[in-house]
């Protein structure tokens, strides 16, 4: 059977990318969060790179976007239950990754 | 805590790429394969990409080649064990990936 797996790319183009993963443990381990405090958690994101990723994680349901009619007005994030879905691949490559940097970096 | 999370982005360098899953997977399901055994098997794969793709996953202890001192010469290509640690991950993201296009394309 010829092989082409544009799933798997279709899946890891949602989670790649500087700053996806950063963004995505936060909000899995931290729950809903405010642009700021995202801002503040993740090492060196600028507010750009920030609204740029959640906007493409918003439009790939993986994480919700809640706005308050509060003064001063109150926006949230966080993941969607679907989004949680990503959760235990995440940790995988996570620890994946912290193995093969301790064997061959 | 901050996050970076740059281990995951280390483990996706290493399967991210158009070709890479379709390599892996095609090493994963068929075993030790000749170059032209996979060019045969990925769909639409040139010799040049088939031949970077392979010396990276190389580089990365993914995939081992073997030359044998035949005539004509042969060389083959087959999983490491270690690469064999990234089959359950990559199994998890075409399953994500195949029911994200389910849902969402």
């Amino acid at each position: 059977m010829k092989k082409t797996n544009c799933e798997v790319n279709d899946a890891l183009s949602i989670i790649s990318g500087k700053w996806k993963p950063a963004i995505l443990f936060t909000l899995i381990s931290n729950g809903s969060k405010r642009f700021n405090e995202l801002e503040r958690l993740i090492n060196g994101i600028t507010p750009r790179m920030l609204a740029k990723e959640l906007k493409e994680l918003e439009n790939n349901q993986i994480v919700k976007r809640t706005q308050y009619e509060t003064i001063p007005l109150k926006v949230t994030y966080e993941m969607t239950e679907y989004g949680m879905s990503l959760k235990d691949i995440l940790i995988k490559l996570h620890e994946w990754g912290i193995n093969h940097n301790r064997l061959y970096k």
